[in-house]
């Protein structure tokens, strides 16, 4: 039966706080500076219909393309045009040159800091001219290696760009610079009983700016979609310096192309986004977290279309993890099962307008679910402090996954009621070469968090897990990358996902944007599409 | 105080069956069978950020462009490839040559009827190798005189495609052939107990693929969201006939552009949508409605913001009208107002898991809306017909102006805050030459639909309101087209709405993509962008 949380509440304070520093989806083990034995340049799709294996063993560094390097004369430029904010001191430049996993390290000896659209756009129409690559730079938070340098590229920093420019709080309407970090968005929001429609571990350093380029998912996708719903407007300046202005603060305009959407997940390769103006809903009055225990997945799939019938319109998330999870949970971070031990636990959360309407919706559903022996326990908070416990049963796996060995991490996205069965599928492929396999995520989203953990670096555990798990995505038309973006690391996995048509239109939107190719050179797009 | 609705139901049973015919929102006047004098050819933001007035009176019919004609053998490729589906009898093709509004005919001999994207990848191909024009065509219910040929380009009808591909109960996610008629749509999905995002007045009739073409926005806008965010996927052939699958049925994916949303309102001159997979919301339980009067605008947009906040997630529409709309509705159609007589009127509905919570929420907002003064009157209603009848208040004010002279429509998107001052300032700077200056629309989308009558056609009053009402209209960052589109009666009013610089790159995408532009030529890129 259910019974309410009883535990203390847990550290979400701490989490949070660490959350700033870096954020909590980690792949901890160094992709770019170490050989991985897949990448698919030879993929494609044969006339049959089949997809042949990669082959090629590309897994080296790109090449560096034939870019100016910078001058004297260059600098002399860059510090005219932002006194004080071109930094050439290695030490400071350092920080930028490397991802937050400490997996991809460039070699950048610039680093620009523009705080207007104006500064940008100056440049880039330099930059552009004296044939100079760019690596435009948001909070630096990314999973895939797409923002930092891969070589020397000039880094471009939104960070200095962050003020807000309005917000109208009828409209729920707010259009502020690119640099704007999400979390002082979201604070200003809620002191005007609003919030941000996107909500992720990464919000205390990255930028809206970033968050747009790279099409951010995060935990409100559920419920309030996607960037491309709630992007209402794009300030842009392209690879020439020429600006263009999309920044309109309107719910409908349908006037031409929608042009701004070509931006949004396009990860600095089409343009430096400058502004963004954004739908904000309002802030919910009420919220509720609910930990259940299933016996099967396709009783958790149930309880996920009960759920959804049931809670309606006030159903923010449901988030799922499996028994190897909390097996994790319970041994490297001795955090104690709030419930029996089940095969599978799910996180609901509501956030409604009324907490009485919110919690008879809970009570009812709760009901039903249990009379109908879907859910076999499970506990409820409304208490600030136990929702933040019961989510960290959620949050908290990606770090009692650092505990276990060495990880191999995969976001893929699938038919929902496929999700699970790419984990048993793997978890039987590998056998007993792998210490764990372990699945959770966004069930609404139908994005799984795949993880495999081995006792060291294993590059024959490596060589069974891909292409086999990308092969498996693609044979149900899933994507091998559902929320981080492509970058550099999975710049060559694409065709799992996009047909040779799709790719080739991607190229063509490149050389016409920046026919160049300053804009943050050897990410996104694979190399067989890029000059050499 | 308060009362309950006690007028007899309303028709809007015959409304709906009429809707079927011709959707209700009308524009009667012919355009582009008439001379209108304010084509904006060489409308552009001088250096000083100053807008030059239109002046070349180019309302005639565009030229033909060098297109090929229409050959013996080209008729025996088509009846080859479409037996049976290659019309050619001038009787049966008349009707797909006009628009309903009948302001627009074209003269083309040949309308297609493919039923397979492979049918419309061979003729587009071919086509293109022949250089011969194509108009897409769905429902033919566009506002703008983009759904007809302008000369004789061949039709190319998507009504023969309406398969139903998929429904996944679980994720809400159906995939369908492009020439699905919506309310087809609706009603298989609330056997499943699910809504289409998305619900217009011409649902009986338009397509889905015309839909997402046009970027269809409609009543359930406020509540969804527009199709950027709720398509998840689309097949479509592009003008050589290649066929782009981004037909993903994924709520996440991040590998690289998204492509799709280049076709999301591009209105068939970028490619021909064939498949739509598109996220469907589950069927609300609980529908109520509210006609409110208000004494000021002020006070409406305050009770938007109240009832934002005290409804919240179960607020589905936020309309309103003035009183010189519900004087025509008075007057024409004899609808006797169902409260006391007052400035502005609000319909809002609510749409909900739970009609006891949703009822009490209701009854909150109102007691407090009526507490606080912001309103004056008002009455509810639950039941089936009443909901309906008082729906047909904001619903038949289109209606109610075909009753009252020529009339002069215009349909733009402002900051909420803004919109009825257009209607305010209009009536001021028209002063007697009109004979009703009325406003209406979607209060929560802002989207203002602006109505002019006068006795008869008159290009004097014409000249005194265009090009003022697009100038108003940019002066304040709105929208000249908030959802009807561009088409060929809208395009030339383009830079109204965006700038060069995003003009030009639109030019730069249709010549990527249809370098011939035989896709619905003379469509939604203005005049001077395309070839001659």
């Amino acid at each position: 039966m259910l019974r309410i949380f009883q535990s203390p509440p847990r550290l979400r304070t701490a989490l949070r706080h660490l959350s700033r520093a870096r954020p909590p989806a980690a792949d901890p083990q160094p992709w770019f500076l170490t050989n991985r034995g897949a990448l698919s340049r030879q993929l494609h799709v044969g006339a049959d219909g089949s997809r042949s294996s990669p082959t090629a063993a590309a897994a080296a560094a790109p090449q560096r393309l034939p870019f100016s390097r910078v001058t004297v004369e260059d600098l002399a430029f860059f510090r005219k045009t932002l006194p004080g904010r071109t930094i050439t001191d290695p030490d400071l430049v350092q920080s930028s040159n490397e991802d937050w996993l400490k997996s991809v390290r460039g070699s950048s000896e610039v680093l620009l800091r523009p705080q207007t659209t104006q500064e940008v756009s100056q440049i880039l129409s330099y930059c552009n001219s004296r044939n100079l690559a760019v690596n435009p730079q948001g909070g630096n938070t990314g999973l895939v290696g797409g923002s930092v340098p891969v070589h020397d590229e000039i880094i471009l920093s939104t960070s200095l760009m962050n003020n807000i420019l309005s917000f109208d709080n009828i409209s729920g309407i707010l259009t502020c610079q690119a640099g704007c970090v999400l979390e002082n968005l979201t604070l200003y929001l809620e002191e005007r009983e609003h919030i941000m429609p996107l909500d992720l571990g990464a919000k205390g350093s990255c930028q809206v700016g970033g968050n747009v380029a790279t099409n951010a998912g995060g935990l409100r996708l559920l419920r309030y979609g996607s960037l491309h719903g709630t992007v209402l407007g794009l300030e842009v300046v392209l690879a020439d310096g020429q600006v263009l202005d999309c920044l309109s603060t309107l719910r409908k305009d349908n006037t031409g192309y929608d042009l701004k959407q070509l931006f949004i997940g396009s990860e600095g390769t089409l343009g430096v986004i400058t502004a963004v103006s954004i739908l904000c809903p309002r802030k919910p009055k009420s919220v509720n977290v609910v930990f259940l225990g299933c016996e099967t997945f396709d009783q958790l799939l149930k309880t996920f279309q009960l759920c959804k019938g049931m809670l309606g319109e006030i159903l923010s998330a449901f988030e799922f993890l499996d028994s190897e999870c909390m097996r994790l949970l319970n041994t490297h971070l001795k955090l104690p099962n709030p419930i029996s031990d089940c095969p599978f636990y799910i996180v609901i959360e509501t956030s409604g307008s009324d907490s009485n309407h919110d919690s008879q919706k809970l009570h009812n559903f709760l009901e039903e679910a249990m009379t109908s022996l879907l859910v076999t326990d499970g506990t409820v908070a409304t208490e600030v402090s136990k929702v933040k416990a019961l989510w960290s049963m959620r949050e908290r796996v990606t770090e009692a996954l650092t505990h276990d060995g060495f990880t191999y991490k995969y976001d893929v996205s699938l038919p929902v009621e496929r999700i699970y069965q790419l984990v048993t599928d793997m978890r039987r492929h590998l056998g007993k070469r792998a210490r764990s396999v372990v699945g959770y995520g966004h069930v609404g989203d139908g994005n799984l968090h795949l993880n495999i953990t081995s006792a060291a670096k294993d590059p024959a555990l490596l060589a069974s897990i891909e292409p086999f798990v990308y092969e498996w995505t693609a044979r149900f038309h899933g994507s091998i990358s559902a929320e981080h973006g492509l970058g550099l690391k999975k710049r060559n996995y694409i065709y799992y996902s996009k047909s040779r048509p799709a790719v080739a239109l991607m190229g063509n939107i490149k050389n016409m944007l920046d026919p160049k190719g300053i804009l943050n050179p050897y990410k996104t797009l694979p190399d067989d599409l890029r000059r050499t």
